[in-house]
């Protein structure tokens, strides 16, 4: 019987890979050498259980379970191509399933094609965009946290990966949390074809490396010939079977380009596809295939539960209503010095319950970034990342790509280690089967010189140019208590990726408790009709702000001081009113002078021919006091003065 | 007579200890329990052999053989403190060898103190800053290879790291980069001290954790107690005297506040220091301590030769001096349609023969960036760093600080994942030591959604924005291959980090092999009395604004078109007088509207009361043609003459 089946999928993958072939080279461009190697692999996972197969369709149930009719089920089992660069298998595996038709497969790569060049969810099967390699094995690990410890369903979690991209230290870091949090749930599947893009990978084909290497990490091993039916569906067997708290990687050697003899194997056939003389040649190779076949993907089993939620009591009705200012977690005097990044993490406890669908993410510093205070209340709900920032976003990326929504903090300066996953998530559109929200909450602390003696290394001084790149994102910069939890608040209920810059050192309380903090807007917090400029600044510098507003007042000059707590989107308005009542703008950050709150607010207001003044982080910094620093940046509250004393002694020449 | 040696260093390591304390305590902030684990360990490495020990200073030789004198004496052991929060420890070390006197020593984390909160090259013993965890194995790799491949020298490169630090995927890489190039040269230190900065490490002090993963990567591993100098030297002496081509690592079981016995192996003391109290309690606890004893640390021996030249041929009194424009590696007729990308190749092959110093790194994608043209020319300066682009720059940064001018280059998009390297890298204030140039030089290649097919994913869009928030870098984006040759070449003169920025598509050449392109300065490549607006470009949408430029002008109205090649610095001057004397100016490039083309010219004409148009990318982008790409974000041709003439319009209009 197991020969029946191996002879079906045998047949069933020339399918699969005349489909590779014949989109690859109608696109003119793409990866089919990449996509030949894991066929087996793949066609096995998802149709190795056919129902000629009578063993494999018995009580041990299929590898791969799917409601194609309905993607978003939560139960199905999820597929996440790390090697996102064989698209052409992984649309082929849809269309071989019947859910893309033979014409649409002509469409990929092209433009309003939902098959892109690299898997997005434009394709209503892609869990999450990929492309940048290593970074699926963490979209998994996120996606496996979510079964096996919040919502408590059994479905299991595949991830294909390249050789390659096992080089990118994020693989690493997936495979050592994976164990950590023993996630029996995860299965990894290695396609060792040997050749990267250049040529061979570190390891070639010595498949031993690898299994080495993963299993010293935790995990189970299974070495295979990725091309023999009968290795991969023993190796899936066991994998799915075998009662042990670690995750699971197939390691399959296997052959570039397998099924087309003259490119098989071979150097300088990465992301090139056959010509159209080629393709004929190659399809002569494969054979007589059955086009009209189509693969049956199990359903999840019925007795499998829905999703359970941790807070079964919350009123769900209630979400997204929350009347911040009534709420009696607040406690914040006016004057009172509370830091910022410890309101953030008030603020999660405080919604939490409005929003069961949380989560929260730290790479160990929770007792800097203050989400300890959330894990203290939820512990269930939060999730130590340990030291590995890649890993932790993209985790947070499969957890939102299971309708949660994370809120992942470390410090400001070290989410530049996960630029490449925060940029990815974008291109996942995070979040679409919620109404709750949509993308990863981001928090950094620690934010600009004014941390003072750490020094420059633990200083975020790029983060804000950093996540206002970010398409449709919110950067959020509070200076006090109220305006964090305000923010946080506003953060959760944002459909899109939100950043929130705290800041390290004690900020006293500026607002009242019912004063909102729209996101979009701004608060002018000194204005009157003789402003001789007006002085933008956030989270720390505002308080610079409004010292220099206290001192240029004693001396006769008036000045409107703005809070820009939202510095994507900006407030046009405002900051344009201002600009054309007061003239002269001075924006004043702890922040390096490129992509931060200067060139936002000259952006704004770069129709409106006006004055800009930055003042920004433009020295190499170094360890000090807080207050040193600012002074030595020029961003401290003498700094304003003496640049608006400055501005106007100039204009007085030139008037003169 | 071990035993007379290993009672020294014991006396001598309460010394160190003393410092240790003495200098966080007064500075109030600081590390010292994450000093006081490791400080056997470092004690033992740089003063083991002391004259007292005939053993270790025997023919074998000293472990690390440093001239105090001459930090920059290229036969010295490096020593890199990856884990830099242990400052304290560092700073003493060399206070313990006569280098840093007890009353600097006080002056740690203050304002203008070499000693900052964590280690940077201030301090003239520091290899390269670090602080953000992680990254120096890889700057040890940079060195370990240097030594090795590039000046053939028999320094050792030694890394201290911390346990917590392991979890980072960058080490991983490190460590599979390092075996792969067999850097028997390379000798990490693991301080497993068990506790993180909010709790334990994952692994605890399970040292046969990190045995089991570090040498299934293939280092030689050496397990000891980090507290026994008998074990500690027994392991030095292996580490360095083992015959094989493994690099190595010394893998100690710690006690984090060793010698201090109310905070040895306790949670809560990461990051902070004694009271003046507790600090006497202390030092009572460690007992007498000679203050007048100082350590000796071992000369390189005088028979180690110096730096052997890979291009001993090569006339140094002509560096620098290279006349471009004669050179006979040029091939380039106008309107020819040459990629960037392909001339950046053909430069570095140009122009090595001129800056011997020069290596070259790539992440498995030379083929398509064409560093592939230099490995080709000169295989021995090309290094293969595969997919991991965090050590690809922490190893340019090692490199760099020994000398060497690295270009390295991967897809622009790619660069992302190395953001945090690449920032720290501004504060090693890389290459001092040589006069031909100064910092680490990138290029991007594959930039913007003018790739087409393969997607968002493998498209740089943000890596303008990243790059210009390096102090003092440039940024760099030629238009063709002349512009693309002088620029690299601008590049490995400028003192500072560089990027240039690489488009995939051949694009013609507009320029003279005579045509000159400084760093800062740009072209003027249409004007006219009668321009209507300025349109600012660089790379794929300069072509783009010289055609809508001819289009424009067969109706009639005249536009100025600017080459932005230099992003950063910018040509203030040339873009206020285009201001001046066209009064619109539209910005178009191939890159998110943040931080890039639109908002540095906004932010250069801040004080200039101009109207800027920026168009740039601002929808999802995707797979499709080039052009269809252009079209969709509106950047292409027909997007710029459309937005001209809304403006024209709406001026209308106002004036009407």
């Amino acid at each position: 019987m197991r020969g029946v089946n191996i002879r079906n999928l045998e047949e069933f993958s020339r399918l699969i890979r005349y489909y590779i072939l014949i989109s690859s080279t109608e696109a003119g461009s793409g990866h089919p050498t990449s996509s030949l190697s894991a066929t087996d692999l793949m066609c096995a996972l998802l149709f190795g259980h056919s129902s000629s197969d009578e063993r494999v369709s018995s009580a041990a149930g299929g590898f791969f379970r799917y409601d194609l009719d309905n993607p978003d089920y939560p139960n199905n089992d999820r597929l996440i191509f790390s090697k996102g660069h064989a698209s052409p298998l992984f649309y082929s595996l849809w269309a071989a399933a019947g859910k893309v038709s033979p014409e649409e497969l002509l469409t990929f790569r092209k433009f309003g094609s939902p098959l892109e060049g690299h898997p997005t969810p434009a394709f209503p099967f892609t869990e999450a965009a990929t492309g940048s390699l290593g970074q699926g094995l963490s979209i998994g690990v996120g996606m496996a946290l979510n079964a096996k410890y919040v919502d408590k369903l059994p479905y299991r979690t595949y991830v294909l990966l390249g050789d390659s991209e096992m080089a990118e230290g994020s693989v690493w870091e997936a495979m050592q949390i994976a164990a950590h949090y023993g996630l029996d749930n995860l299965i990894g599947i290695l396609d060792v074809n040997r050749l990267g893009q250049r040529g061979e990978t570190m390891y070639g084909h010595d498949v031993a490396a690898y299994e080495k290497r993963i299993s010293s990490f935790g995990w189970k091993t299974y070495v295979i010939d990725g091309h023999s039916f009968l290795e991969i569906l023993d190796a899936y067997e066991k994998a799915v079977g075998e009662e042990s708290n670690a995750p699971r990687m197939i390691i399959a050697k296997t052959i570039k380009g397998k099924g087309v003899s003259f490119i098989e194997n071979q150097d300088g056939w990465h992301g090139k596809v056959l010509s159209k003389e080629e393709l004929q040649k190659a399809l002569g190779e494969l054979g007589a295939i059955d086009k009209g076949v189509r693969g049956e993907i199990k359903k999840p089993p019925p007795e499998i539960l829905p999703p359970i939620r941790a807070n079964e009591g919350i009123d769900f009705e209630t979400v997204g209503t929350v009347s911040s200012a009534a709420d009696k977690l607040f406690d914040y005097a006016k004057g009172k010095p509370v830091a910022t990044r410890k309101a953030y993490g008030n603020a999660l406890v405080r919604i939490f319950p409005k929003y069961p669908n949380m989560v929260v993410l730290d790479a160990e510093v929770s007792n800097s970034t203050f989400s300890e205070t959330f894990k203290k209340a939820y512990p269930d709900r939060f999730f130590e990342m340990y030291i590995a920032e890649q890993n932790m976003v993209g985790a947070a990326l499969g957890f939102s790509r299971r309708g949660k929504i994370p809120f992942v903090s470390t410090f400001a300066a070290f989410f530049t280690r996960a630029f490449d996953q925060i940029r990815m998530s974008q291109y996942s559109n995070a979040n679409p089967s919620t109404a709750l929200g949509a993308g990863i909450k981001f928090c950094g602390s620690h934010a600009g010189v004014s941390i003072g003696e750490d020094g420059a290394s633990q200083m975020g001084l790029e983060d804000l140019a950093m996540f206002r790149t970010i398409l449709g994102s919110a950067v959020l910069y509070p200076s006090d208590a109220v305006s964090a939890e305000k923010l946080v608040e506003g953060a959760v209920a944002y459909k899109g990726i939100v950043y929130i810059r705290t800041t390290r050192k004690d900020t006293p309380i500026l607002y009242e408790l019912t004063e909102a903090f729209p996101i979009g807007g701004s608060k002018v917090l000194h204005q009157s009709p003789n402003d001789a400029a007006t002085v933008v600044a956030a989270g720390i510098t505002l308080h610079e702000a409004l010292a220099a507003y206290e001192e240029l007042k004693k001396e006769g000059i008036m000045v409107r001081v703005i809070d820009l707590y939202s510095v994507k989107p900006i407030d046009v308005e405002t900051l344009q009113k201002a600009a054309r009542e007061t003239r002269t703008i001075i924006t004043v950050e702890d922040h390096f002078a490129e992509g931060g709150i200067g060139e936002a607010v000259t952006s704004a207001l770069a129709g409106s021919r006006i004055v800009v003044h930055s003042l920004a982080v433009r020295k190499m910094p170094k360890s000090g006091k807080p207050e040193e620093l600012l002074d030595y940046e020029e961003i401290s509250r003498e700094a304003i003065v003496q640049r608006l004393k400055n501005i106007r002694k100039d204009e007085f020449v030139r008037v003169g």
